[in-house]
């Protein structure tokens, strides 16, 4: 068995990862951290996990965890998460980290969006892992910078159409909507469920921390640079992210012959879904679960392609994911464990 | 006192009309038709209105109700409506129609996008029901074609930029996303609670009815041809649309000279309100009222603008507009009956 | 025009009164406090108020309101109400307090279920400001306990079936569901989206404060002492209670009979609205208004009746109630300014 | 692999069927039927399956289909479930029936809540399937009368205390709340999203049709006859049901005490969590899985104890346990297959 830690378990995120891993058939789940809670046992935290997980909410001890894990899940804010990453690895942990600290190739970048950053010799070594893009890389990592859960949804919906080079790049606009949980399970007012129940708003218009990230990628897909319009918008509802792409296309190409490209690009990609015909994503088709839906439309009277996709941010934008990267870099089956049947309603 | 009916009371629509009017100052309503509840009083019907209206539906007879109203407002579907509308102006009435079937002035657009259409001699007439754009029109209109909700979102959010020829009109995107009302109160499986709540997704993309409406009011304010994508989304709440929309600027303009524009535009307008600095539109902040939101950020890295407005669909996007539209041919104040304080939250 | 100041203008009771009262043709708000917000403007605190109230929240000064004020709400939690209510009463100010500080009538009992009370000489002069009961009280009172929420709808429900003795007082058991709003807007887990939407729990089963108060009311009504089960359950809504009470019928009464009664008993108050034959009361058909509606069943089959009131919590269960004091403190008439439509969805 | 047959495939117990038997390792599903939606994939019914089914719907043939079951799930409404129930036990097939149409011991009870039976003779032989008080019945059945939702709720919560003797059954009151799923997938006013979001109502006050099931089986656990206040209520979310019981203490036993006997009464069932001290239900905590979490408080000032349980109303209120009735029917472990974490927020 794989003895995993959870470092950073009380965050949405976290429970999360718990929820995945208390069913995982190759992995024990051997120390859950919380500052806040010390000493509480992770069920009281979270009484949904009551009768799967016993465990007492550690403190953050690098060396006592490290001595005990083999894979390090960290689900800390940035900043904080790079403060631990380093002595994980140095203590002969593979890690995969949940935060934004080694996401950004470009340290200038990185310090430009967030702050100084205190290990950058780690940038090349780290994997982005998004395993559509990067399984090859995620077998052999030793660290994962695990993707953001905008940029996730937003580089499955285009990665075909840049690799195939079918829209301007420099038309690229993304409008993406998330549930409340993306947020985070900090008490702020702006997450109040009278603050967002019954509402709807745009935030962090063209200055989102997933722009560089999203621009990075998307960069690196189309092999040239790329200036993203990213609009995100807080949703009411628990979970759920969706992304809506606008791009113009190159040459013209009806509905169908694109979702055949996208049925093409992930034949072999089990966690994405293209939809059939005129089907579109809904969040609620993938809640739970580690799918990304994609639908898309040509639109012959403007000449743009729009491109839809949904993931559970919480899942396929945050812990599904790194159990998926945990997976390839154990050389387990890339599904085990996050077989997860969607529940609708 | 105007003698008011309102033709098909029973939708949200009605329902809303019947909310603003029974508190309306200088309006008596005469008569509610609603064929499903004929017979039974409208408070049993809403019984939110118990104790502000006691009139009993009847059934939709046009002389009957012409014989007792100056002024009509029919909340029926198009197509329906188009049977009654001619009757009610040929017997002296004025008419707000709610639905769609005025407001478009091409015939063929009409019949492209709709049915064939039995009285377009009415084209010429009808006046497009948006006060901040046609009051002059509205005073001496017989005929006002009330808004869509979608377009009255879109056309004050990107009116001024048009009207000053600061954008350009090929790259106009509207990402739209309105509440669950806006699907009306028939019953039918996307309506449903669980089909919709803790869900998200677009619908109609590329062909969506509201959008030749769109463009047509977008092209006579840029004097040019417009071709739009516009994707509209269904948000899980009771009200509101929040319109997200992209152009590119054809000159560098920062948001604070943007925002001054638009408040000078608005300055007599009293139901817009440009958002100060960089607050943006919430639906929660409208919700109720004849308000329409706007707020907007011009990003030099991408050389576009991204404009927000808010709405009420059934009010300012709707119900609340025509008694605007009612109160300007009537010599009435423009916002009398129509001061409500939003609810927050 | 009556010069008022609320005391505590940033929370959602002190949205809620500057709601309604920025629209109440004889009052002119002079002031608002706010620790949190001092200096901002109080439409940046809520921008729903944008264009209604341009004041600035000030520090809580007693003298400096005093001397501006006729008529003084304090909307903040206990404790911290009765560190100034005295010194308003001194400066000649009639206060109406939100707070739970001067309800009830035993000192023991509050400090039993609060804290040390530092003004229960105020008691005997307190008047419980529920209109229903108290109107003449009121109309000569100083200081008004304004009746807390779940109260309001528990008494209104129950009053004209103790009054006229017709149910077991000991077999009194009432359960309640409240709307998040409920909490407040301060920033705790428990108030999050994530941690209410979706979601439903009963809370403080037997140890809720309002329990007492009821009690104290209910006794009075009674004639005798009064044990009550009261469960508070949370509600995944923004606003809104409804009480479901049950007792047994002492002698039997049908439906119609209880209902007659309930109409006459309440046949001169314009906010209480008795449903009609087989309806039942709904959070949606009152929200944002003062009304409480109110429905029952007799059950011949287990010899109880049960009883259904709903309010908004934020309007009959704070604010609007509140101004509905004030009005008749002031020699208004009862509903000035509180005319509000019930929105429907 | 046991061969299942899904009949009414398209509501949405029929749509948590398929979700939870598309992962049982001991099951294939051979046969979805649905009338309207005869010929079309399942999934695309119910997108969220797409990649687990890729059944035809099916016309509801018996012959046709007992030739290929071995267990037929009938998820029809009451009175279509008898039509054919009889001929699939006729043809060799277990059935588990989720409708009311077995539930009642007492033919007259049944006639006068639902409507004339056709096949009463099968009353004896049925079994009402919940297995914490009949799994030894279950395990031979050849027809299983799956329990209601809400009687699933209040039996469990009941039952520990009913047996032992500890509550005075004429006192029993039970208050609950159940989410829309509750009312099914069909297209009717009252399960719109803007007729129920943000809104909260009782219904079927002393009149519900599951009063009768529940009746019938707290009088067989208490060896007496029942007669309950039964007051469900529609809770504005997709999914779980609270019930709040309330009764008179027959002799004075704290929390604690009672608590221990509930957790020795379940010590061996595995779906229901008993909560520690003082936690209470919640249904964000069970939320897609079988469980039935309870907490209770003994109050000391009334003399009554309060019990709370927790379902979700399509899992243990419906699919989850129809399947675990399959899993003993059948000879498999008690849980295989569900298995399901349940997922928070």
């Amino acid at each position: 068995m794989l003895k995993v830690a959870i470092v950073g378990a009380s965050g949405y995120t976290g429970a999360e990862l718990l929820r995945i891993l208390v069913g995982h058939p190759e992995v024990e789940i051997c120390c859950v951290t919380s500052r806040q809670h010390e000493g509480l046992p992770i069920h009281q935290v979270f009484p949904s996990l009551s009768g799967f997980c016993d465990l007492l909410c550690e403190p953050l001890d690098v060396a006592a965890i490290a001595a005990r894990a083999d894979v390090v899940f960290t689900a800390l804010p940035h900043k904080s998460a790079m403060e631990v990453v380093p002595g994980f690895l140095d203590a002969g942990c593979k890690v995969i980290d949940l935060s934004a600290d080694y996401r950004l190739k470009d340290q200038d970048v990185y310090q430009q969006w967030y702050q100084p950053h205190t290990s950058p010799e780690l940038f090349a070594e780290a994997v982005y892992g998004l395993p559509e893009l990067y399984a090859e890389q995620i077998r052999s990592a030793r660290l994962i910078a695990n993707p953001g859960c905008y940029p996730t949804s937003v580089i499955l919906a285009l990665a075909p159409l840049l690799e195939e080079q079918l829209i301007d790049p420099k038309t690229l606009i993304v409008d993406s909507k998330s549930g409340v949980s993306g947020a985070g399970r900090g008490v702020k007012l702006g997450s109040l469920f009278c603050e967002s129940n019954e509402g709807f708003k745009a935030y962090g218009i063209a200055s989102h921390r997933h722009t560089p990230e999203i621009e990075q990628e998307l960069a690196s897909l189309a092999a040239t640079d790329i200036r993203l319009s990213f609009t995100p918008h807080l949703l009411p509802v628990n979970r759920g992210i969706l992304s809506t792409c606008y791009a113009d296309l190159l040459e013209t190409k009806s509905s169908d012959e694109l979702l055949d490209l996208y049925r093409q690009r992930y034949a072999d990609e089990q966690f994405v879904r293209v939809m059939p015909g005129e089907q579109l994503p809904n969040i609620a088709y993938i809640r739970g679960t580690n799918f990304c839906d994609i639908g898309l439309v040509s639109d012959p009277h403007t000449g743009r392609v729009i491109v839809i996709s949904a993931i559970d941010n919480l899942v396929k934008g945050a812990a599904g994911q790194a159990v998926q990267n945990m997976n390839i870099m154990c050389g387990f089956k890339d599904a085990i464990g996050l077989g997860i049947v969607p529940m609708f309603p």
